[in-house]
């Protein structure tokens, strides 16, 4: 199939890569996180870097926000000052494994109080967007267990399902649940969302505002994810991507910096299963 | 949770393990397969062998043929022929890497004549399991491809989902439709049905009478595989079991050899989850 | 090969299993640690746990240091309060992932100055061994790349081998250089010791006080561990070991908690191979 | 570095691959091998075949043999056949693993007459080597076990070491012993050869002449397969390679078909670390 180069550039420039307002801080492992100068102070200045992206890119719209890293007095002024800069406020992020409380879980935990809290938060989540204009709320949990026998990995599971439907009754209209799946990390032993066969069980549970996010670090070693993806596409709940880059675990490296050929498999099957461009309902997020 | 001896061994009678007819063959590997001696000669010969292992176990009451591998000229004094010896005839399971015409598929071939062969090879399954009185059709599938680009991923799932559909339209009221996922092999880039995400999603699309088979021995490396089982007990499709071990790929070593505390998981959560003894509608199978 | 009960506690007791102090502290995952109450605030509370763990157990006589983690005014002193709690100092660790020059690495740097400065913080170490009484200075190292073509794999290695022949030309007469490997983490694309053939290479190199340190959390998915356990052990080079347990990456579980099979076939070579018990010259580390 | 394109050329024509005989022939997997019109019925047509692609290549000037697979009456017949189409014969390969005798083992079998009778095979090979003008006599073991316990994993270590000793004292000034390792299959449990590390101590035993062959499809999931290329390199132990490529396990696709950017990573340590090229002593070889 020959395309023109003027078609090429067009479909290029369908493309539209949400940033994470997190890739802009400072990361690492954990055994360190190294500092670098210049890094953001705030979720202002992060979403200036943002837009300094798109500027020189035009292909990266939008902003991701992480709740509650960003959280800021008034979502209404972050939002201004985005648009001021030529960018949006996009996916709403929510966390679940940073409060003492989550050690055991959150959505999945086994105590109803615990559960509570961790919807009560998406429910903030949920106000947030509103105010920002987002359109996806995504849900990568860290719920799990390091012991085989630590937990009843059904009653997390059916805990699992009662929380997101509480939450996915407050989605609005235009809004959408975007449900991640990962192998593995936090947890050692079971993850509650640890494939794409869970998630797609669990989302299409909820209906039909409810969808899947395929990070493309989240497999295991030989997964066959261009597979997933025209699968996901097929079904109709692939939601989004978290874009990077693996050779051993969930190293989460630049896009196409360990196999390339893998990249482009993939891209090959979003073209061909109609998830490229805005007009799909298939979200690009880069997550290095 | 103590339990006494006497429950302990009315537990472990309740179990019933299906011995497939070729665990009674010479096997190997595509370097050399080693003969030993005194190996069946034909079907009846393998009921005869599998017939002493159900009177000294107990718990080995039914055989599960293959075929076209044990095809007799009267299936009937086959059944006569296992009754008389003390067990019954079991799953059948069809065979669709053989021929000639399957180098590049069966049930998810791009070329319907292959489709159509593949499904009347399953019709016939389907008249033999009338005449065996089999329960379950067992469908596992070699088809996949080998390279990126040898063929289009999404065409031949919708190829496949139209021919199970066609073969699950002649599955009788007492009969069900089986379908093993498998990682890879023989195929080496993807095959068709490579996870229990894609087996769930074809049999949901199926019916009632459409459950998924699960093969210990194929997973990814480091799959948590008491997880799937708890899922699709859950999700009320767990069919059976193909119990086998493994330490690299589909090793078919002998079940717990590898890992016993694994098979210890996987046996929890079958227990847990209504999936233990004859009237849960799991079927063990041993494939070593 | 039958044993006497009495014969089997005095096996069992001739097992001398080291501490690490910092197994005492919190620890957890680069998304967060969790904290515990009573969690010791200095190395002299970490050796008071570690005495009472031997106390109780009567096979943990050793614990071994993390330096400068455990950086005292004076490890006289510290020696002196292990002795009057009935336990001595072991293993001493060195660090090389968390100053600020370490980022691209430390004996394997590219920059002669940062390699320096790892080789001094080595002295420093064996300074500190001299005090402690300890025989192993164990060295893990950090050192590694996250992107092809960020430094040169073969350069770096010459590095490295450069490093520690500085550094084990100050090994006393009655101390050992322990080089340990890992298979990747905090290094995403390459490490510099990743498996047991670049220990056994760089440390056969070195001399006989230069043995190996196998972290049983350190290998690639699949791995035959107890076969690497037999080789060290028939080529005179296995030091140490680091026990802990995985399912996915070096997930640092408690040792035996995911496959304690594969816990009894490494004891059983270890046993068989000469490396049980005070005498073999084989220490063994718990590093959950 | 820019490099003009006439270099590039001369640098390409440097490039001299092997073929080997067997990839002429039908080839499969456990479950079939299908069969393909045309395929050459002996070695003088396999030969001929090999022939025709250095014709059309100009950079595939010798064709391995696999004995005894490529047995002729003469093999000095077999060998101005060759020379009269262009072509040279080359590296032999010699076979441990079709004989009943060889079940449990080879070289590295429990039984000596076992081992006495692969050495013989073994010097079989090196007097046809006299005969066909080969440097190499490549040894890939089949050797291993199934299941934990069923052999001495230390002992097997030791046979091979003797019965290698053995064959590399028959070894001609101008010809080398290489000893090929293997991650798994058609072992299950363990392999005699598993890893470079293994195949390095080895080989280093043994004197100059034994070099180590790396085949790219060879490793557990994840290796970083150039570090190991630069590795044995810099030791000096790099003989050959056996080009192919793998999604999941062995799977021998056609080189650089899964990951090219791997293929590209692997050839620039070859040429980085000296040995690229005919004078380098290192053989290329594919192995589909």
């Amino acid at each position: 199939m020959a395309i023109s180069e003027k078609e090429l550039f067009a479909k290029l420039s369908d493309q539209a890569i949400e940033l994470p307002s997190w890739a802009f801080g400072n990361s690492g492992t954990r055994f360190r996180v190294f500092g670098s100068p210049g890094v953001p102070r705030d979720p202002f200045e992060k979403i200036a870097d943002a837009a300094q992206v798109h500027k020189f890119s035009g292909i990266a719209p939008t902003v991701a926000l992480h709740y509650p890293w960003d959280k800021v007095d008034s979502f209404a002024d972050l939002r201004k000052h985005a648009n001021d800069l030529g960018v949006e406020l996009g996916t709403i992020n929510s966390n679940t494994f940073q409060d003492e409380e989550y050690k055991l879980g959150s959505l999945a935990h086994r105590d109803p109080k615990v559960r509570q809290r961790a919807i009560d938060h998406h429910f903030d989540c949920i106000d947030v967007m509103h105010e920002t204009g987002s359109r996806d709320l995504k849900i990568w949990l860290a719920d799990g267990s390091n012991y085989p026998g630590q937990d009843d990995l059904r009653a997390r599971q059916d805990n699992l399902a009662d929380s997101l439907a509480k939450i996915y009754a407050r989605i609005g209209d235009n809004q959408r649940l975007v449900l991640e799946y990962k192998f593995f990390e936090p947890a050692f032993y079971h993850t509650d969302v640890p494939d794409w066969g869970t998630a797609y069980a669990q989302v299409s549970a909820l209906g039909e505002k409810a969808v899947v996010c395929l990070d493309t670090g989240h497999h295991a070693p030989g997964t066959n994810i261009e597979f997933i993806v025209m699968q996901l596409l097929r079904l109709g709940k692939l939601g989004s991507f978290d874009f990077n880059s693996r050779f051993y675990a969930d190293d989460d490296l630049i896009v196409g910096a360990a196999d390339p050929f893998q990249l482009f498999r993939i891209m090959y099957e979003v073209i061909r299963g109609g998830g490229y461009g805005g007009g799909s309902g298939v979200a690009f997020m880069l997550d290095p």
